[in-house]
């Protein structure tokens, strides 16, 4: 009874109009954990990394009651690093560096002890690795939630194509869904890919919030308004794991409750984007996650009448 | 006791991607005050048009409870004609031709009559006729709200932050809140607004939604989305119109009733887009509206619970 979470774990060097750093923990899985487990646990991490990953990284994740059994050591290897730099608008990015060194490898193998796993992330990967996970799994878990990119939809649209059949909530941001879909409407697009196997489609915006559609059924979550984006790197991922989080601890793959979980995965992204990496994550308490909530709330909270 | 708009009433070119319209009728008065008249009469409409605007037009309003006797009729002259085609975002336009005719000398005199106006509307005018037309109210209106644009922010910066210093809420969209404010985050952009005059903005997103700032309140309300957009020529007059006519007909100024009347708006501008021009507008009734802001609940409607 468990949430399972597979993804990157890696090193960023970011630059935004705010700063800068040269080598700071990343990586999909990496930021979806720390979101989720603030509302589940054990989290049972798939990933892939290399002797450079800090053992105090590690340390500090299975506090929160994160597994590293399905997490690969290559001890002579190097973890995978990305390097980017963000524009004024923080919604557009050069990529200025990627080197994948160990993900190259990355085979996942589900221990054993992952087999009982109900809730399935799978974070942005190649679409092989992700259905080699799927098909690793011996029950079907309750729900299989994925994330992907426009990348995967250029080089490899039929693996992609093969793993949406078997997944049940896809989250792609706007641009993702309209080159997925053919369609500029994001109603028209969610439509499309519904019949392309995910019954629910999560489109997220960024700084214009997020939407979650199942058969014509919509819900919008919007982001918080933020002084100041700092470094949006993650936040996706961070909302990912906030809604796993919150759809594990209650067990409840309702409509209903997917948009209770969409609010707490962008209360947790709003948290991500207030300092470089996943530092604020790491930071926030119980309390902090409460009163971020009430403010989306109060945010989108009215009363009507109009007779 | 009553609603005066002010603003253009006019005739516009339009090209979207699904269609062309060579002559049809627009104008920010003309918007507003079909959108508004679903909640409230009289309004007291302030404008300028030829002896070309069609009098079934004019009638038409008329029996939704608009009073034209602040509409200046120049029987020789030409209304006001603006042309524009929309990109695929529909969201970016160029402007074709626009030709101001009798605008030129729009010189609004207020009749007696209406100078019980409680609730102001200012569509987006020349700096000078909006200051013009405060300055003509004996009894300072309760709610002053005023629409601008980019345009006077570059040619009459001067005469623009005279008039914020007048009125209550400031209307703008996003890129206008910017240039405006010269701060990207529009939480700063909001704040530095606010210290301009005006104690509400309401920041329009068009298909990202709205956003009330006051003080450090904020509230968000989302566009509904839609299949497609067809044409959003006056979404934004149309959404001041329906916060308007909401405010008049409740009386009541207080930012909960505002979160209220950007509901309403953004309802009323749901509709606007459907169609061509104002034609939507003149075509839908109560129970089409109350159905609409059914799907406004119902899309950003959620429990939560994260205990």
């Amino acid at each position: 009874m468990s949430l399972m979470i597979v993804g990157s774990m890696a090193f960023d060097a970011l630059e935004t109009p705010f700063g800068k750093v040269d080598r700071i923990i990343g990586g999909s899985a990496t930021y979806a954990a720390w979101a989720a487990s603030n509302f589940t646990k054990p989290i049972k991490q798939v990933s892939i990394i290399g002797g450079d990953f800090p053992e105090d990284e590690i340390k500090k994740l299975e506090a929160r009651g994160v597994q590293f059994e399905g997490v690969e050591v290559v001890k002579d290897g190097k973890s995978f690093f990305w390097s980017g730099r963000y524009h004024m608008d923080m919604n557009t990015r050069d990529t200025l560096a990627t080197e994948l060194n160990v993900l190259e490898q990355f085979n996942p193998q589900i221990p054993d002890s992952y087999q009982d796993t109900e809730f399935l992330f799978l974070g942005n990967l190649t679409p092989d690795v992700q259905m080699q996970v799927i098909n690793q799994m011996k029950n079907r878990p309750k729900l299989i939630v994925l994330d992907t990119m426009n990348f995967w939809m250029e080089i490899a649209l039929d693996g992609l194509k093969a793993v949406l059949k078997k997944i049940d909530v896809l989250m792609v941001n706007d641009s993702e869904a309209r080159e997925l879909s053919g369609e500029y409407s994001l109603v028209k697009a969610a439509l499309k890919i519904q019949e392309m196997g995910p019954k629910y489609v999560i489109i997220k915006k960024g700084e214009h919030g997020a939407l979650l559609f199942h058969g014509t059924h919509v819900f919008f979550a919007p982001a918080l308004p933020l002084e100041e984006v700092f470094d949006p790197t993650g936040a996706g991922d961070t909302f990912a794991g906030g809604f796993m989080g919150h759809i594990a601890r209650t067990k409840d793959i309702s409509f209903q409750n997917m948009k209770t979980a969409i609010i707490i995965g962008s209360a947790m992204a709003s948290f991500c984007v207030e300092k470089f990496g996943p530092n604020r994550l790491q930071e926030i308490e119980r309390k902090d996650i409460e009163a971020r909530i009430d403010e989306f709330i109060e945010l989108v909270n009215f009363d009507i009448d109009i007779v």
